[in-house]
């Protein structure tokens, strides 16, 4: 979908008012989170690689300004410059991956003010969603205690294009497959998969409908067990092993029903995981070599959202900022520097603090991408790598504490500056509440 | 798409068996969501029209095929077999925006084995997905009072056509408009909108930034007010109104802040609502107008995902179950009749009992629909009648207690014996915990 309509009304409104009235001033917008959840001690970046392809491919059809000539306020002269209109900025982002904090910017996108407003609903929705997901799946990667994970979340999802983002987010994490062939497909992603339940009552018998699976599918056979009785079903698996000669261990997945009374096979665990299960199971050490996790992971059920913000921060050399109740963020283009002792938000111009290393990194350049669109490996790398640099209090499955993010002097001294002008420019009386 | 990989891996492993073993015949699956998630006493029934579209478009694209070919267990025979398959079966669903319970079917597929459980992740992704929403979105109509409610969520929803998706669903429960242009067009629904902070700050001025919206604008103003200071937002609108000589009531539109302490003029109110916020304003009486609903509306926040299956329910003139610990459903293609006490969960052969209307209707039969696909504005009658026809204990918007749903005596008589056939066969003794 090329995108023009992909958007909230009033981005429409508000870029249409720009392009009459000549305001093609540089914009600097900033995406970041406000808050973290309650339960997450991190964030890992994610959602960047559908930003940039978004971007890449942002027009307006014969068809979107089809619709809005019959929208009141898109004028003859608004569709004609909607109809040549493409994102030319540049951005600078954290690559997918990584690990962030609440207040850093994830993504800042530079452009004249028309095409960086027009971008503003799907950067949000990509880059919240994603990252929501990728931290959760993060979090069962380190609840799982070095059992293998796959994503099992397409049918509970919210939407189709939800179950191939997901699919991507929980690899970047550290999930080693997924159900979802549609996914593993476009992102090269192992497949897994055995049978379900339907299978068993189709065939009738239990065994019989093993003895098949097993020839047909001699390569990577995992029977399920509990359709009428685990211990029965394990039997049946055991005797399917036998008849057909089938080298062991036998794998057996279960779906439901208690997970850890089993021993002597390579267990498969799924139904209900991605919640507190798999952090118990895993701290019993329950003999589970690998979890299907799905629903709860999916929708990131704990925190199914982020409270982000895509904020204007400059336009036209001037830095911005709202003093609306709770919701200032400081102005100016941004950069993060991560140190020993933390991150430093600082001005994007700023040179980094001793021992410091910049988050943010060019990567697209008056509307092309910096280089070429990178593997998902580079990006599994970078998220393994930052999870083994993670403090124990922060990657603390329970009441985690994240990695304290300060503002650099020169941000701080800007944002005092620039709430007194706005104040005084607005006749609003000084008061600390607001700052 | 045309799906044939829009699916979990085992979906295809059993197809590709259920083929080369010749099993063919019809099998009857029945998707229902197994319980109500807490805080929920009914739900709105969404999800059949991509359901549809998706069964009437289902084939395997050559690109699938020679994806699968690199698959361990996927033959030429298999193929060949996948490369002629279409869904040919019959489908009765309950229709879009009807109030349905725990343990309903929503959806029943008859089918040829193989058609019918390759559609199975796709249908449980729209069904569980839009039911989850549309309900959420009623109990934000319910608790507005007869105020009129926007969907502001397409930035925060789980993915771009899970925006889509909310807009329609939400517009199904009875919401009057969305911020969300494409959807807007898609579905024919009244898109919405006004201004962002950024405008305000990219002008400078509020009052000039109010000004050059109301003449770019002049058909429905509603100004932002609280940029920098509410109380100077509001003088800054009402003076841009006087300048204008723009006819009153002025529209303001509040982002944070106090929602309650304005009086004199039509007000909107966004950020944070959807949740409990929207409850508290409306039982205080805020003299609020309408309210753009987002995030925790858009993913369902407090019930993100419903605990859904889509069970085997018939095969081959076979009634058939599973006995999983806490997860057997009854046996048997259904019906649901709804009367003046309740709801019957019945055989889909069996007569209604007196005064009881049957909810599932014939939707498709051998692969094509039945019927054109129905204007939005029917679903949007029906929920409203069915949510006028809720008992007041199941809308109670705290502690909701759900319409009782029982099982007639001929499906009880055949769970049983069911079960006890099935307890003989695998060898297990009879015991209560299983029923």
């Amino acid at each position: 979908m090329p995108g023009g309509l992909l958007t909230d009304l009033y981005e429409l409104n508000m870029a249409a008012s720009y392009l009459r009235r000549s305001m093609t001033g540089q914009a600097t917008f900033s995406l970041f989170v406000r808050r973290l959840p309650p339960g997450r001690g991190f964030l890992i970046a994610a959602g960047l690689a559908d930003c940039l392809q978004f971007l890449e491919d942002f027009s307006f059809t014969p068809d979107d300004l089809g619709y809005l000539h019959h929208t009141p306020g898109y004028g003859e002269d608004t569709l004609r410059a909607f109809a040549s209109l493409r994102f030319t900025g540049d951005v600078q982002a954290v690559p997918e991956g990584r690990v962030v904090f609440a207040g850093e910017p994830l993504l800042e996108v530079t452009a004249p003010i028309a095409e960086a407003q027009l971008a503003e609903t799907v950067l949000l929705n990509h880059v919240t969603f994603q990252t929501a997901v990728a931290a959760k799946a993060a979090r069962c990667v380190l609840a799982a205690g070095g059992a293998q994970l796959v994503d099992f979340s397409f049918r509970r999802t919210q939407g189709i294009d939800a179950g191939l983002a997901v699919a991507r987010a929980s690899a970047i994490a550290g999930f080693t497959a997924t159900s979802n062939v549609a996914a593993a497909r476009r992102y090269g992603l192992a497949a897994a998969g055995t049978m379900a339940h339907s299978f068993i009552e189709a065939f009738g018998d239990e065994e019989a409908a093993f003895i098949a699976f097993a020839e047909d599918f001699p390569g990577a056979i995992t029977f399920l067990v509990d359709t009428y009785d685990t211990g029965h079903g394990v039997r049946n698996a055991i005797e399917a092993t036998r008849r057909l000669r089938l080298p062991g261990p036998v794998g057996v997945r279960l779906d439901s029903g208690d997970l850890a009374a089993l021993a002597d096979a390579r267990i498969f665990a799924s139904g209900g995981q991605g919640g507190d299960r798999v952090f118990v199971q895993a701290a019993a050490g329950a003999p589970i070599d690998a979890y299907g996790v799905g629903t709860k992971m999916g929708v990131s059920a704990d925190a199914p959202y982020l409270d982000s913000a895509y904020k204007l921060a400059a336009y036209d050399g001037r830095p911005v900022m709202k003093l609306s109740a709770g919701k200032a963020s400081p102005p100016g283009a941004k950069q993060v520097y991560r140190g020993p002792d933390g991150d430093v938000l600082a001005l994007r111009e700023e040179p980094p603090p001793p021992g410091h290393q910049p988050l943010l990194v060019p990567v697209m350049r008056k509307g092309r991408r910096v280089g070429a669109q990178e593997p998902l490996a580079v990006a599994q790398q970078r998220c393994r790598a930052d999870l083994a640099w993670l403090p124990p209090a922060a990657r603390a499955l329970r009441n985690p504490v994240p990695v304290p993010v300060r503002l650099s002097d020169r941000l701080t001294i800007l944002q005092d500056q620039v709430t007194r002008d706005l104040r005084r420019r607005a006749g609003v009386p000084d008061s600390p509440e607001g700052r």
